[in-house]
């Protein structure tokens, strides 16, 4: 009888082809850690996510799922995991998850921070995570112009073709900045789900229409013209990570610890 | 007619052999500036750091000066640089020195930070910049310990053999721990110089003299043994950051911001 395993996943997307394990090219997070636990169960393991993440973005708390054929409590899962998936990618948690839990379909909503960084000179020690622009954004216009995003809306502007969807509808029920020190500001984005590099769509436009000092309300254009040519450049991915991803809470009170 | 210029240089050791240019290998940072300058000014420029740094320990504020060949006004130097040099490299400022400025012979002090990550769980976006050893030390015993490093001695029990100096005394000025958030804690030692991998040797016994449960006092046994086989081993180098280089108040208040 094979057991339902939910894992926390943490990692720097930098040297990845990002979650969906590839054909060719680099390593994915998928990739190496169906690797690891295929070799550990000594037969193939297909790891879910709770979704896509592209190459270079990274994540602090990644959801998935995998079936361990055997009775895992032979096994130092968390020890093995960690000490055998390269560097970058860490397991923080492992639980026993009821056979309904599926880390895609159970996921209610999904949290994504996108990380700027400001300063005159760029930074050798944050440059793998943070996006670097020398320009001293407006905190207050970056807020007002990011109140339009809120609610439900068809965020098809904002929408990266490739993925064929029933509706680009999509909830929003965040969409914050805060000034994390000096130079770094964080943009906190929280919805039901999101399009094909929605965040990074929306952080590109957000970003320009304060440098181009345009009305917050042009944001509100954009969205109403279901259209991404009237949308701006997409934000590099280096900046983005998935912060958090939330299932029902009777889900969650029944993955137990191990 | 050549000015002497200081530059202040951060940097991400991880993919670099380190300050010094070296003869093959990975590239280092030295390396790096001195092709970019002499591209630059189309003819070779030697850039010399306040003293080398080992491969994969990073620098938050490394000082070095050159002699730019020509009038520097032509050049928009600070950009060129940050432009020209790996992401993992970032200049912040240049300065044009007086003629008796040496980044290596003027430098009067140095400090380092050390970081330690005690999560029970390694961190993916940590894994570049901290130690990580899932333990819960104890901040008080590491600090009690960390006294005995403070004044003039012979740190000869904590040289990584390999250079001939005339002496081994140096002055540690300051040697602290504090806790940075639950999991990482940083050690700051600042003194007068440091010889071969000191900071890392001492890091390395005062985090075994804890584990072990040794009295702190031992660290003044290791001390006063002057012998490199009484301290316990050496901690690696990605912990590792110089944080700053002190030079001699008119020395600083001679050089002009460019």
């Amino acid at each position: 009888m094979s057991t339902k395993i939910r894992i926390h996943v943490s990692y720097d997307g930098t040297d990845f082809g990002g979650w969906q394990k590839q054909k060719s090219g680099k390593p994915t997070i998928q990739g190496e850690l169906q690797k690891v636990l295929s070799q550990l169960f000594n037969q193939f393991v297909k790891v879910t996510g709770s979704g896509r993440t592209d190459a270079g973005v990274h994540a602090i708390h990644q959801v998935a799922h995998f079936h361990a054929p055997r009775n895992i409590e032979n096994y130092n899962l968390l020890r093995a995991l960690n000490s055998l998936t390269p560097s970058g990618i860490a397991v923080h948690n492992i639980f026993e998850a009821p056979e309904d839990f599926h880390a895609r379909a159970s996921a209610m909503a999904k949290k994504y921070f996108y990380f700027l960084l400001t300063s005159e000179t760029p930074s050798a020690l944050r440059a793998r995570y943070t996006y670097w622009q020398p320009h001293s954004f407006d905190l207050e216009k970056l807020m007002e112009t990011s109140k339009y995003l809120v609610g439900e809306h068809d965020f098809q502007s904002f929408q990266t073709r490739g993925t064929d969807l029933a509706t680009t509808v999509r909830k929003v029920t965040k969409a914050e900045w805060t000034r994390v020190d000096t130079h770094l500001l964080r943009f906190e984005i929280e919805g039901s789900g999101f399009l094909k590099q929605m965040v990074r769509n929306i952080v590109g436009s957000l970003l320009e229409i304060e440098r181009r000092v345009l009305p917050a309300a042009n944001m509100k254009e954009i969205l109403e013209s279901y259209d991404r040519k009237a949308a701006y450049g997409t934000a590099p991915p280096h900046g983005l990570y998935l912060a958090r991803v939330f299932y029902p809470k009777n889900l969650d009170s029944q993955c137990r610890k191990i």
